[in-house]
């Protein structure tokens, strides 16, 4: 079968693309398939460049969403699975609300429409997040939870959430939609969205350079590592779509702990030395939406689903050191 | 003030304004207005123009939300209050799933971006329905309740709710979504609304015309009459914008009758031979829509708002047989 990644040249985009090459077969909608080519869709050239050259089976296909030209390519190439992260990250889509619904939405329907398209309804992954959720105080929810959205980007991606249900039921495509964890600890550099910290404030005292902390210690969150991202959307494409019935959405598990027990823990695993690198940097702007966020979701559904949380946030710190060759104190 | 009416050649648009024509103030956003000019939009010119030639200060502005021409009129015009009612039915924007994602969801999406360009953000009246939510089998619920959409009119409906809900944060409009309930007796021919049936068969009887029952007479439906449509309507664009705080989506109470009940209201109000006109004539497709929406929805917030439902479905049908000058037996 042929996959298409859009987003391939992101974060996660990177890690997919590099574990779908790295095998020969994946589960899609409860049938193991042989993978005969894997699309990497970018608007960044040169990444998806060195990604097509450094795997096999994978070709790269830059452009934007919005070039029907790209668009119709899509729909001759007949994908049979479609991973979607294409985005615009929380604090752009909120400093830029046209390039947040022109990413988040209009790319996402348009898409879709390119599915229709196809020789058969591909398997539709869709990248949504918790942050489709609103609460008083950075609160415990549940799965069945009300979505609020306090974010444009929230409400950019309840509103694709939406279309992947509806697109579904009308058979246009097998639609899954994942509501993605807060990830820490990303690798790279800080980006817009306003939970960057929530890996700038270990990846960034472990690379020896000061953090900036623009929340309070008492904040919770709700974290998954980048492996158990990488985990989540390989399984969702598993999925048989008669066990999601109409709720194409899930609310991934995540461990929640405290800005200030992810300190602590940083300073049991590396020192002080590291931690006292943490600097508070109150920002009214990033506080505002991540306090929106719920602490902690209770997920009974996509537990039954098969999706399991990370064990602990030491795991995601030793996680992340292991990948950057770092040895601990 | 400039008022700006959608899709005012339609059933309620046409009732919208009239109602304002016939008035010189308006309580708009808590405070009590004059009105100035009333701007009628619609893609039907002919209905347009009879309603401009029939009402004082009412001026045609005949063309699709889809051209940029009326877009950048509108936002030329700066009207105050935006009453967005342009739509496409149920049953229609199921069976044209591209008309209804253009009508009902893009359209809205580019009338709120006409009103980012205006001098102030208008007081902008969204037209919702109970067809967001969907339940078991017609079944209770509260206006609390996780909508789950079974159509693609309720999906568009909720996507455009959730924008105004987001653009009314950003400062861009001052949004109130209403989610109608079913409207009975509508006057007028049958229309491609799977609820169509729900005036159909008492305005088709009364006329002296036979009327299809496409449903199981055990089906409850949340109904609110034409006179009280119009009602809700003039209260949202009164609601002070602080009284609705982050929730701009308003569900709307109604009255809960059986389709039974209301045939027996009909037989009592019209006689036999009237309500012997109505036959059984079962429809797959408009029951598994209907019966997927509330019969019956708990509504203590829009009540604290202001809003109250119909008296008795007695008063709906009496109410049309006034309108149409037929005599009760």
């Amino acid at each position: 079968m042929r996959i298409l990644v859009t987003g391939a040249a992101g974060f996660i985009g990177r890690m997919v693309v590099g574990a779908l090459a790295a095998r020969d077969t994946l589960v899609l909608n409860g049938q193991e398939r042989c993978i005969s080519a894997i699309l990497a869709c970018d608007m960044a050239e040169a990444p998806l460049a060195d990604l097509a050259a450094s795997h096999r089976r994978v070709h790269a296909l830059p452009g934007a969403l919005s070039d029907p030209a790209i668009l119709a390519r899509i729909t001759e190439d007949s994908p049979e699975l479609v991973i979607h992260l294409a985005a615009v990250v929380s604090g752009q889509a909120e400093a830029d609300f046209d390039l947040g619904m022109a990413v988040n939405l209009q790319s996402t329907i348009d898409l879709i429409n390119a599915c229709r398209g196809m020789a058969r309804p591909p398997v539709f992954v869709f990248s949504s997040s918790v942050a489709v959720f609103s609460c008083a105080a950075n609160d415990t929810i549940s799965e069945d939870t009300l979505p609020a959205p306090r974010s444009s980007y929230g409400t950019q991606k309840l509103m694709g959430e939406l279309l992947v249900r509806d697109a579904t039921r009308k058979g246009f495509i097998l639609g899954r939609s994942l509501r993605f964890p807060t990830i820490s600890v990303r690798p790279g550099a800080p980006n817009k969205a306003a939970s960057s910290f929530a890996s700038g404030i270990i990846r960034e005292p472990l690379a020896g350079q000061e953090a900036p902390l623009p929340v309070g210690r008492d904040l919770r969150l709700h974290l998954a590592s980048p492996a158990k991202a990488l985990e989540y959307t390989l399984a969702a494409c598993g999925l048989d779509q008669n066990a999601l019935g109409e709720t194409t959405t899930i609310t991934l598990p995540g461990i929640t702990v405290t800005v200030g027990e992810m300190l602590e823990t940083l300073r049991r695993v590396a020192g002080d030395r590291v931690a006292d690198r943490v600097r508070p940097a109150p920002d009214a702007t990033i506080a505002a939406i991540v306090n929106s966020w719920p602490g902690e979701i209770i997920t009974p559904r996509a537990r039954a689903l098969g999706f399991t949380p990370d064990a602990a946030f030491t795991n995601l710190v030793q996680d992340h050191m292991t990948a950057m060759g770092l040895s601990q104190s």
